[in-house]
């Protein structure tokens, strides 16, 4: 089993402690290790860290290698920028392809929590055994709301039970529904929220590049010909004109031979400073870190500095994040308008401040 | 005519700017000037500097010399610790009396604001008369709202025109009144705000302590006879014993001869950030200072620090004040309650931050 880890996202709503340099999934934001770090520890039980790819920016590569010292150098593949997970993806199995194409590929997000660690290997280990039947599997999450943010996966047909987890055909991938799609789907009982956990065989990925995305299945190849995706210049002119495009669009909504193993491992994607508080409360039972004194202060994050003593008086279900050069103060139900201010910033050039 | 300046208070409700260290007096909280300086400013149309005399604490001698480096050093006297108004008064009136006891004596506060300045000196010119005919005179603020926070001064029969303002004698002052009780005397027309302006002869105030503050007297005697107040060695031990009052209830309340001179000179307190922030706008047409990025922001009063940028999602009627050290999040109409963190702090010991 190989292990391909999607570093490459931005993280833009946990401004102001994410930032260009610095993005989510290299941050401690819950705990000791960075979400990279947690990422690997999970998998570690399943592969040896030689059998780890991380693909992330070109940028990331040395913050990458500190973090990650047991995975060799050569396993860290530098994007020259972002195209979207099915490039990302593409580039990952290229890598694994020479050694053994009949191996399994699992593909995990860096910047996700993930509570159950075993529930998800055994899950992990379940979707190998059908991935071996030339399945391309994936994790789907048993929603607890009807999120609009997310993609969905219905299911159709059993497939029977592996490792003792229940799997199913898929029906179809849908892309973020509005509310009344979302509340139709949870209550139907046929969805899975799309969290980006894949599980398939090297082999079998790269036939259905080759057979849905062709033309980024022959830019790949230039890639290979070329030195190899571990090899920077290799991506040449090449990189430049590829498509940005998921895999959930290139590939999942198109194949054949789909499967979904339907989990509760305790996932969240962390994507705002409210889910964080959310994990936070939950986790360690409290929500404030830094020095804080409050006064009729309730659910209400506060992420400081530790240099400099946060004084709150009044605030329910707030945020305060405290950074060394920024602070961001809005109600917890705003935590999406985060992103605003990135792009307000953006606008203004403060680059410094990205 | 001599102006006493008081410049002994803590400014609280102003932290985190105000400090111990450096007290809301001492700060250019709305403008270039500190508010001490504005203090003296404002007077100096009136009288020389050399007629200028500061109260304030021993430990803020050297902040007032710097911040008023024209008022002669020997004028500025530096209580051991803070008595309260009657004492500091009589310490001014002391350093006053060997040079003209027939002198008028005006009394300010060193963190009010007055945006009339002329009129506010035309009204003390008025007082000045009234004054010498043996009058303790006080400014009248004329109310714009049942204010629960100020003490109050009923009128009784008119005494005249003065420089163009009608005097009263005083019918009582009275203390911070409950709410319902401040309406009626608002709706009455009968009441001002007692601002703590005084005007009086220098000999007039001292046989009012004589006969109202005998024992102060005394004891004020014997500082005199040490050397004096501008000598710090003078306040020996007799300080520790005096005790603790306001002029107000020491000897406004109990004197005959007291008069009003109701006044509308744009008097504010500035006694907390809910007021500065009124202030801020209406003076400087906004609230914001330092770097401020806001989505759906309004009414909220941005006080930075400008090394740091401040982003602001979803707040109406708010403080975000941030200082080097500390940082403080609340609803404007929950400003009174930043005593409450100083309050916390002082408890925690962390005089690092007081």
């Amino acid at each position: 089993m190989y292990a391909l880890i999607m570093a490459g996202g931005t993280g833009t709503r946990l401004w102001p402690r994410s930032r260009v340099a610095t993005p989510k999934q290299f941050l401690p934001l819950l705990g000791q290790r960075t979400m990279l770090q947690e990422t690997a520890d999970r998998i570690l039980p399943l592969v040896r860290p030689e059998q780890i790819i991380v693909v992330t920016g070109q940028r990331y590569i040395d913050l990458v290698a500190e973090q990650l010292p047991d995975v060799p150098r050569e396993q860290l593949i530098g994007e020259p920028s972002g195209r979207g997970s099915a490039p990302a993806i593409g580039l990952g199995a290229l890598a694994m392809l020479p050694h053994e194409p009949q191996a399994t590929m699992v593909v995990l997000s860096s910047d996700h929590q993930i509570r159950k660690a075993d529930v998800f290997r055994a899950a992990l280990q379940a979707a190998e055994e059908l991935a071996q039947q030339g399945y391309l599997v994936t994790l789907g999450i048993q929603p607890t709301e009807p999120q609009t943010g997310y993609g969905y996966i219905q299911r159709r047909a059993p497939l029977g039970q592996f490792n003792g987890f229940a799997a199913y055909e898929v029906e179809r991938f849908v892309e973020k529904p509005q509310r009344a799609t979302a509340e139709a789907y949870v209550q139907s009982g046929q969805y899975s929220w799309n969290a980006g956990i894949f599980v398939w065989r090297v082999d079998t990925i790269m036939a259905a590049f080759a057979e849905h995305l062709p033309q980024l299945h022959e830019e790949l190849g230039a890639i290979e010909r070329a030195g190899g995706p571990s090899n920077p210049a290799a991506f040449g002119a090449v990189w430049d004109g590829i498509e940005n495009i998921t895999i959930d669009y290139g590939i999942m909504e198109r194949a054949r031979r789909i499967a979904v193993i339907p989990v509760d491992i305790g996932w969240s994607d962390v994507g705002d400073w409210d889910s964080l508080a959310e994990l936070a409360a939950e986790d360690q039972g409290q929500l404030v870190q830094g020095q804080h004194v409050g006064i009729d202060t309730a659910n209400t994050l506060i992420y400081g500095n530790s240099d400099r003593l946060i004084a709150t008086i009044g605030l329910d279900n707030f945020l305060v994040v405290d950074t060394g050069d920024a602070l961001l103060v809005a109600p917890r139900d705003r935590a999406q308008d985060v992103k605003r201010i990135v792009d307000e910033l953006k606008r203004q050039g403060r680059t410094d401040l990205l």
